[in-house]
């Protein structure tokens, strides 16, 4: 029997949502992916890809687009409004909605959402409350207009359950840790669950003798150091704010840095709702912060492009290669050193040669070592190798893929089936 | 002309004094020590060594000692007061009292205390407020009672005023980091300064050659990579609160980790004054955590002792021992491995040989090896080699000493003669 899978992405200022067909235990065939991007600024640009043509880009969605929701719904209308995608006529053709939640809290593997799964993610958003409120808005949606689809809620969190106790433990009262469920989550999980996986394959390893050094960079960074396929430590900690900086996030700071950053930073922020309870001070570090602050742009690219012509451009890019950098110092020992590559993935770690020639040279020491004619060389492989031959550790770049990886999880969940 | 200078180290629980004669521009030499201990775990202990002579041991001070600024002045009549000093027989002797001074805000080098630096030392100790009252209230008892001496005041932040923009810099508003002064600024610097000199003596190097990694590991603890014999990053932030954990304090947390853990911790703390603000999110996190708060002891050698009885200490002492080899590790890249020695400092540093050789085994992969039979051996010297023979790199203990190194500036400061 072949479903339809819809992989659901919603972003902090986007929608991206994959259509797949699949069969049991069989990998995914991807038919169509369309993204409304441009939240927080709009106009909003819809953007659709059936196959392999370029359907739409940039181009304006119809009605009035003004928060993740609404973008899921407009493109639900194209995808079921294309008559050259005959798979989704009707809403009704739509098996599955799987779902990227980032804070599963407790949950160490996805989870089909019922009513009581629901109402426990509902609980579970207060300890994100800027991330996990947008795609609970959606899984809303679909129960209420996809009643023939099961939704599967895949958790950001969920791959670095294996993270040991003492490093994911804080050193604060251990009673209100746990209480307040107050632990290192970690984050980007489902992509770093693609990348086991894709490095594997490429390096021909099983994944549960594969140690890497991963780092996902996008306008959310993070990095994480894997050990036998599986997650050892990573840098975002209880929420995804800590560890390295992203486009508005300021990654970790002085605790104490923000109650010197203005006052009645404990007061519940405007943005709160009954339901959720956001500080100002979560808000000022996760949207005032990053290298926006400090340049003006959340673009990376730009402020690579930019690093001889503006001061702070270079401050931003020599900040984050440092910050990334002790990352990987740090995952290096973490793993004694048996590491079978250095791997970037996300926006940044796909499409900056400069940032990733940056990082390597930096870590020289540790015997990783570009190879500046792959480096410059356009990605077009799921991972493809920008190390020296020859060097001690490899160093490789991987195309990332949540949606895959979710669509995939759903073909090998026999519950589903 | 010989001088006698004090240097005062008032910490969060204890002053200690030790008395120096000094001539310009030579090495001070010491005449006596003495500490009171146990503020905040009252009853207090008064210990004096007079030359090689334990005077007192945990004795009890005279009188109601409730403070820092009382323990001071109980000390100062135990040395004027002791015959057999004859070098203090009255506070008119005392020439120069040094002090050491947490936080130094932009101050990037010691300071002779006028009114209108003290007035300065008000206005940063709103940076750091459960750090420099202490000091502050020492050093205004100085200014009134020692009319005759000079006042010097001695930062740890700024050995650290060499750190690098974009290492020193937080992705956070510029305009409100400038005008509210946030920024790493970095502690421990004294003993920091006092192992540079140490070490490039024990190694035979110009200070301006040494790269090494600096691990000050006490009830406060910190790393600090050391390059050309300046600081070029360390743990410690905004505050002493960021980084390492330590016998109370937290070290670095997710930034949001606080508005989870309470309600209201961005209101003022009862133990705030007019001149200090001090939130409760920062008295919880210096004051509530660390391995107290995973142990019920401040003792890191009872946790040490307990590793495999009490499952709570091996918790707590592999925390802290994966803490430090990611600073290791993060420093051994900043440094692109060009380092000449890992040293410990600090009482745990100096005292723990088990987190020495735990960490040492944690760091193997970088080149670093301990000797068993060395690592065991007491330290006696300042500087004492426990590690390997022939390894890449060398492991080194330093008994670093904060009030010598004070004294030692004044002597070479010429300001005072």
């Amino acid at each position: 029997m072949t479903k339809v899978i819809l992989s659901i992405n919603a972003g902090s200022s986007s929608v991206k949502i994959s259509v797949y067909t699949a069969q049991q235990r069989e990998s995914p065939r991807r038919l169509a992916e369309a993204e409304i991007a441009g939240l927080t600024a709009p106009p909003s640009q819809l953007s659709y890809v059936r196959g392999d043509v370029q359907v739409l880009k940039n181009a304006s969605p119809e009605g009035n687009i003004s928060n993740q929701d609404d973008a899921f719904k407009a493109i639900l209308d194209v995808l079921t409004g294309d008559p050259a995608l005959p798979e989704i006529s009707t809403k009704s053709d739509i098996s599955v909605a799987c779902h990227r939640v980032v804070h599963g809290g407790d949950y160490t593997t996805a989870k089909v959402i019922t009513q009581d799964t629901y109402d426990h993610l509902e609980k579970i958003a207060d300890l994100a409350p800027l991330h996990n409120a947008n795609s609970l808005r959606i899984i809303k949606s679909c129960m209420d207009e996809l009643p023939g689809a099961l939704n599967v809620a895949y958790f950001d969190s969920a791959f670095h359950a294996t993270i040991p106790e003492h490093i994911h433990t804080y050193p604060i009262d251990p009673e209100i840790a746990r209480n307040n469920q107050l632990r290192k989550y970690g984050f980007h999980g489902i992509s770093y669950a693609f990348v086991v996986r894709a490095v594997s394959r490429f390096l021909g390893k099983d994944p549960a003798d594969l140690n890497i050094i991963a780092l996902h960079l996008g306008s959310g960074a993070s990095a994480c150091a894997i050990k036998g396929g599986r997650s050892w430590d990573t840098s975002m900690g209880l929420t995804p704010l800590a560890g390295l900086p992203g486009a508005t996030r300021s990654g970790s700071v002085d605790p104490s840095l923000v109650f010197h950053y203005a006052s009645d930073v404990g007061k519940l922020s405007p943005n709160s709702t009954k339901e959720l309870h956001i500080s100002v001070a979560e808000e000022i570090l996760n949207k005032q912060g990053g290298w926006k602050a400090l340049t003006g742009t959340t673009n990376f690219g730009e402020i690579a492009a930019s690093y001889d012509t503006r001061p702070e451009c270079k401050l931003a890019f020599d900040l984050f290669a440092n910050r990334v950098c002790g990352y990987v110092g740090s995952y290096y020992v973490a793993l004694g050193g048996r590491v079978d590559a250095l791997v970037f993935a996300g926006g940044i770690g796909e499409r900056s040669d400069k940032l990733r020639e940056t990082v390597v040279k930096q870590a020289a020491c540790l015997g990783f070592e570009i190879d500046p004619e792959r480096n410059a060389a356009k990605v077009k492989d799921v991972v493809q190798d920008v190390g020296r031959k020859g060097a001690a550790h490899r160093t490789l770049v991987c195309q990332t893929d949540e949606q895959y990886e979710m669509a995939r999880g759903c073909a090998e969940n026999d519950e589903l089936w």
